[in-house]
């Protein structure tokens, strides 16, 4: 499914068609993203349970030093805002608090025992 | 470069092993989301690019209304929280409209004379 085939009223048939083959572009690219995230998240929904499974400590605020300096810099090399890669980053780890915290909220109705720990995780990973 | 080497102290070798692979494909996730992120601002840039120059209107509210649908049901394909996809664009779409904003801003100083208009654009495209 795409979304582009947007009605743009009487545009230059050449314009239209170039303004559709960007936005199936920009449709193809974020059904990757989405696709990617998902994976994401799925180690880190990992790492959050081998954290609880081994008693490991939450926060490693080295290691999210070290993601922080390799996106600026993986920003950098394809010609994005370093501050832009950092924001997205936030973003996800926001994203994966909330995930958390879910899993806490259910362990402690009684659903995942060992996940209530995970609330206070190194979210980034 | 990757980023999971990190100081777990006294921690069982199997489990340090298997949080690295986990941080290491985190990693890669992260670098390719970035690159992919960098080449949808290309499509946006060039999209704004394109309404400048043929006065198409700035919002298509039919079209994003259509991207968030789409995205909602790709997060579900991919098993995620859909309200976390409109966040996703959301967040998206901040940032296309920084981009929009400077070179609104450089418009101004007399840098790119066409992309003044771009400010108001539909940013999620």
């Amino acid at each position: 499914m795409t979304t582009s085939n947007a009605a743009d009223g009487d545009v230059d048939p050449a314009v239209r068609e170039e303004l559709t083959r960007l936005r199936d572009s920009i449709d193809n690219i974020d059904a990757a993203v989405i696709y990617m995230l998902a994976e994401r998240f799925k180690c880190t929904q990992q790492v959050g349970r081998l954290k609880a499974e081994h008693r490991l400590p939450p926060a490693d605020p080295a290691r999210e030093a070290r993601q922080i300096a390799r996106l600026r810099a993986l920003a950098g090399d394809a010609r994005l805002d370093p501050a832009f890669a950092e924001k997205f980053l936030n973003f996800i780890v926001a994203e994966v608090i909330r995930h958390h915290e879910r899993i806490a909220d259910d362990a402690a109705n009684g659903a995942t025992p060992s996940a209530n720990r995970s609330r206070s995780f190194s979210a980034g990973e």
